[in-house]
């Protein structure tokens, strides 16, 4: 049974009604009403930027909003004289062009009004901005308008953007009740400080939310269908968006063109600052962000796209590969006039390995690409999935929209290339995905032509009803204050965070130097191992004797020898650390084939580090399950803290392996809040804890360091505690900070079945040239008071700490 | 300089050198005497394996072996009454063949020597067996020899075993001085038990050295070859051999043949006891085991092995997908007399999804599949490595042997399928790889064949120069004693270790039904998610009502409602468990961006593990950097005890999400070395460190469960501790082992800003609807009491808890 309409309804129920009506017939009124006038001023109005794009895109917003409600003004400027400029603009507007679907006189009378609103005007200096201001205000009285609001676009070089910004916040601000929006170009700075420098500047003349910076890659169709794609697929991509599904994902930018013409520019800034820091960094973000619930709320995108931020793991050196086209240097001297000596390190081609250290991510490779003189000219973001799937029939059988085996990927196609537009692909083996309609139409494929691998009839290919130049969308996002669509101070510091430190570790960085086009072969194909990038192809010849002529530890041999008496082992440092973790694994290998456990302490401090990574990601045989991890000393900070000796080995070694919690042991320096207190007997109780677990407190293995000072441990020279005595744990004090220790005592180091000193480094050449002379004297230094009871002790030094 | 030879040589020198001499003289008159007589018993010598390889393989041995001095005796022998059993082996005997490098008249010559020594008997009874011991003696001491040894070959059906085994023991044991080799085939047992009786039964006659288990696989050359590949190849392999560059191991056995005539055995046995539990599994240890450092030991081979099965993850019910070819349940009515009614649920097809836990696999997806009446009979292990690399040029510049971007691969192919013949393929992007060039050579593609995605031409091929039957290279393995080749009794249980408890939960497992041959299209197409296994089809249709047709999970609503008047959330275990996750997370991060972080306090015992395993799997976006894990109670026992509600955390949760060190609160149960004792006061030190890291000792969360007799926490009726009072933290008493427990107190716990109860199974039924009545009355059921002073309560139960 259907219930009757229900007519009896609580008076209240009338009185809402009547309300929402007339606000309703209020809002369609307003509707026509004149919506106010807008003045847009284009600053560097004779630029190529303007000539190719803006002035379009001016053209396009008053196609689309002068029946609106809105009235406008366009003012082109710059510093060229008021008749060049005139002459200049007339042109530009001249080449103007309408819709396809704007019919050819249709198209004239347009551009005659919207040359009409047009004006040039020089605009140099603080009096020009003042006259700007007052013919802007003169107009709109005269023709009885009231101002909505003001956008002042910036097509200029950075260096010109404080005077003018000074200009526009004390001349040209509207009155009360219009806004002011400002349009700003890149590049934003040239690195972190510099980013902050402008920001900060440029926030001393404006708010936050009348910045309006420009990235035109978030106005490219394709790119600007992530999010909303994300956001209309969620019930295909809620459970494949991540690590266990995500095999990779490649964020790509080629270009056939090199860089001539433009040196003066590309010289300072080069591949990274051109293209990844900015374009392919807010693709990375779209990417990996968590999905805000409404993705048409900015404030929401926003603050995810700073969490992506802060769930990128730091780049290293290592997490690069960059090129430099053949041609590049002689350019550079030609159009910067250098001298023939000078070689450019400016790299025109950079591979990136980038990482997000969340559980969504982790471990998942985002691949960062750019360069110029590449083989084709393409744009796209490329999410693989893994193949997780067997097909028990031969591939012969194999049907494209059912075989899980064939891959599946989804792709965002920015432009060009060989499908030559922008296009959302997704695998028809995936699912078929849901694009809206009004703007996005689904496409035939090209016969023939194969894309990632697979022929393009493998995939749904949805294509723009209507392609779209980037400008144009943006410039309408700017008059409709769609903030999504830029780029926020934040959000550009953050990226800035991101990728100075690479920049700054890649100043002296050679790059691998290519012929161009589709010349390059193999030459520039990379792959990645852990965090590190390289080039696939070794270096076939090195013309001039670079820094990669110097022997490689490899061509040395690990050298045998004694020292104080004892085994010395000595090496290039990275063969010594090999050698070291491959010694301790031997040792952990027989240890827990006779006893059941290894008892391993570790030392703090800089040079393990190496060894933990060492021993973390090569040493599939190490019987960690049954290995006991104790320290060799502690600072008395919280185990959280930075400076503490545990964080190195938690960062370094026990994210990596599964040690089992009951197995680590840090030194209870911290106890009741408070720390190393004597009372809280934090030292009795590791002795306790030592004498409980290990065998006649004798460790397997003791890993020690040595200091510039001869100390050893936290055991610094005069030590009133631990160099000799009954105690196995003590506190001690150091000359440096923090001061306070807690330290295995010498006497139950030397209880140890084996004890390793690692010694690395050029600052330790002196005191190891002492040490190999001096007899026991751990009062003046606690190192040559190490003399294992029973056990051996082996000396590892690299052949700067050793030979110097 | 060259040294000058030396001849002033100490005079122990050349007393050594005469030694060296007369023994290596000695070593080569001893060739050439008589190396003593071998008699040989083909035990079931009428069956279709003897027939087919076991004569042909004993023909070969007596080629090989005969000119190197021993002497042979062959004696075929069954049940079949003497005469007849003469006329069969006189057949089988003609029927031998020669090698292809032995002329026509020579092989006559050969198969008429090989006839002449070999002879019939019918062995049945004690007697028997005494008389055949008699004429080997009597042979041996009438032609002048001694006796090497004596090789049983059991090819006879296991219920045979003991009888025949028995008769040996006791009267075919050879005399002192000879030795003594039995061959057994398989099957070794049904599951773990019966393996264990067959053992246990057959180590009572034999030693195990005498034991030769042969599983025929072994002997194939391209599994054979698997670790001398990885040994010969260690320079390549050792960085490749790992989780970081392998993709997935495929370990696949199809068959185009069905069970028909064989349904006797097969309906007993199915696929996975026919061919997992032993091919496919030894394949995977050879794969996966860690290279011994000399592979030629079978010893040290052994060990390995071992400890590969060691590392494999326990199968679970969702590890498998089974099918069954359609034609298979008539096959085995029509067989075995089976009324219409029956249907079979032994599975014809399996695959299995297998994971080794250790560092140099863990992740590692191992993919074993086999199945009857399948498109093509084909065997291989596949060795697929992860693609690590980006290409910088389109792919059609891409060069074969150079681009990292193509497939690459290691096959071990075992026979069969398209390339008809064993092979070990090697894509050319990987390496070119060195084997025996003695007994493999390279071979050149096929035009126009493809091979796992790529063209032949992208592999480097080597095939055996000659191709032998698996038989004849065990039964010579059998006659030289290499173990290596043969399933000892360790490594047979260790097998049936890791596959029963899978087959017991599969017992009532109903196989997905297939048509058979090219028809099966991508019904038997499986995928991988985590651990678990699916076919990648829905099932069409289903004809049956099968146990799918009961309501899913997602087919009910979440309930909500109020339980002693707190909102109640109701629903299937599996939606319950993810809207409890959802909400903790939601908490979670809440507290995250208001406090900074999230104190969580957990209960142990089984309803929260499939939590723990939701949280750990599913949950991106939760913030465990930032959250602290507190225990609502504990056992006293070590942590590292499996009772421990620590364990549970670390094995379901902590594993696998990355919780700081520091962040982890186990309670302190066991303190200088022993469990809860009053004087340790590890209540208090939980309490105190409560209180110094929780805002107002208050959690954030608190997720309790509810025992049957009404207790919560570790808080059980009649506590005299916990209940009230001003303890956070207390010693309770459990009714139940382990008696002695820590636990939150009820005023600590309401405390807490958020509480949860998840109460789940039928077992809670009557509790649930009793303290549904209660008011407060914690002594009587001390889950009355939680009552969060201002936090809030949520009740989670399952259906089966709440509605009954």
């Amino acid at each position: 049974m259907l219930a009757e309409p229900h007519f009896n309804r609580h008076p209240g129920f009338w009185k809402m009604l009547t309300v929402a009506v007339f606000m309703a017939l209020l809002g369609c009124l307003q509707a026509q009403e004149h919506q106010g006038h807008v003045s847009i001023i284009l600053l560097g109005a004779t630029g190529d930027l303007a000539k190719k794009y803006l002035w379009q895109g001016l053209f396009q917003l008053y196609l689309d909003e002068a029946g609106k409600g809105h009235s406008f003004s366009f003012h082109g400027s710059a510093l060229t004289t008021t008749e060049k400029g005139q002459e200049f603009m007339a042109k530009v507007l001249e080449s103007l062009s309408c819709p396809k679907d704007v019919a050819p006189p249709r198209c004239a009378e347009l551009k005659d009004q919207f040359q009409q609103l047009s004006q040039y005007r020089h605009l140099k200096t603080s009096e020009d901005y003042l006259a700007l201001n007052k013919d802007i205000e003169a107009r709109v009285q005269r023709e009885g308008l009231w101002e909505a609001g003001r956008i002042f676009y910036f097509s200029v070089p950075p260096f010109a953007y404080a005077d003018i910004a000074r200009n526009i916040n004390s001349s040209c601000r509207p009155g009360p009740g219009a806004w002011l929006r400002v349009v700003l170009e890149k590049p934003f700075g040239h690195d972190l400080l510099s980013a902050q420098q402008l920001a900060t500047e440029l926030g001393s003349f404006f708010q936050e939310e009348e910045m309006y910076r420009v990235d035109h890659y978030l106005g490219k169709q394709a790119v600007a269908q992530i999010l909303p794609f994300r956001d209309q697929n969620r019930k295909f991509l809620d459970g494949l968006w991540n690590r266990h599904y995500v095999e990779r994902v490649e964020i790509i930018m080629k270009e056939t063109v090199d860089a001539e013409g433009r040196t003066s520019f590309y010289e300072k800034y080069g591949v990274i600052r051109d293209v990844l820091q900015n374009h392919l960094t807010e693709i990375l973000t779209l990417v990996a962000m968590e999905l805000p619930h409404n993705v048409s709320s900015w404030e929401a995108v926003l603050q995810h796209k700073l969490q992506a931020f802060q769930a990128l793991r730091g780049l290293q050196k290592g997490s690069a590969v960059l090129g430099q086209y053949q041609a590049y240097s002689e350019q550079v001297r030609r159009e910067l006039q250098k001298p023939d000596s000078f070689h450019s390190l400016t790299p025109t081609f950079a591979g990136i390995l980038a990482h997000m250290d969340n559980l969504r991510w982790e471990g998942v490779p985002f691949i960062l690409m750019s360069g110029k003189a590449l083989d084709e000219r393409v744009g796209y973001v490329r999410i693989l999935f893994k193949n997780r799937a067997y097909c028990a029939q031969s591939e012969k059988h194999w049907v494209t929209d059912q075989s899980q085996c064939l891959p599946r990927q989804i792709i965002f196609y920015i432009g060009h290339g060989e499908l030559g537009s922008p296009a959302v692909l997704v695998s028809r083996n995936l699912f078929r995905p849901s694009l809206p309609s009004k703007s996005w139409k689904e496409v035939e494929g090209q016969p023939g032509l194969r894309l990632f691998g697979r022929p393009l009839s493998d995939y749904y290919v949805y294509s723009p009803v209507r392609e779209q130049d980037a400008y144009s969308i943006l410039i309408s996002h700017i008059f409709h204050r769609r903030k999504g669509s830029f780029i926020t101070t934040e959000n550009l510091l953050a990226s800035w965070v991101f990728w100075t430190p690479l920049l700054d570790s890649l100043v002296h960085e050679v790059p691998r130097i290519y012929p161009g086009g589709a010349e390059n072969g193999h030459l520039l194909d990379f792959e990645f191992s852990g965090n590190q990038l390289s080039f696939s192809q070794q270096q076939l010849e090195q013309l001039v004797p670079g820094p990669g002529s110097v022997p490689k530890p490899s061509d040395f041999q690990v050298l045998r020898a004694k020292y104080r008496e004892s085994p010395l082992i000595s090496a290039w440092p990275e063969e010594l650390i090999a050698k070291l973790a491959n010694d301790i694994e031997a040792t952990a290998v027989q240890a827990v084939r006779r006893f059941g456990k290894f008892h391993l302490a570790l030392s703090g401090g800089s040079s393990p580090i190496d060894l933990f990574q060492q021993l973390a990601m090569g040493h599939y045989g190490f019987p960690w399950a049954h290995t006991h991890l104790w320290l060799v000393d502690e600072r008395c900070v919280p185990l959280w803290d930075p400076e503490s000796n545990f964080q190195g080995l938690q960062a370094h070694l026990l994210q990596h392996v599964r040690v089992p919690y009951y197995n680590i042991h840090p030194m209870p320096v911290h106890l009741h809040q408070r720390l190393c207190a004597e009372e809280d007997q934090g030292a009795q109780i590791y002795a306790e804890e030592i004498s409980a677990l290990v065998t006649n407190s004798s460790f397997d293995l003791v890993l020690l360091g040595m200091g510039p000072d001869g100390h050893t441990a936290s055991l610094f020279p005069q030590s009133p505690t631990g160099l000799d005595g009954e105690q196995l744990v003590v506190l001690t004090k150091s000359p440096f900070r923090p001061y306070d220790r807690m330290s295995l005592s010498l006497p139950l180091i030397n209880r140890a079945r084996k004890v390793a000193v690692l010694v690395m480094g050029r600052m330790k050449r002196e005191i190891t040239t002492l040490v190999s002379r001096v007899g026991y004297e751990p009062k003046k230094w606690p190192i040559s008071g190490v003399l294992p009871a029973s056990g051996q002790l082996v000396w590892y030094m690299d052949y700067e700490a050793f030979l110097g």
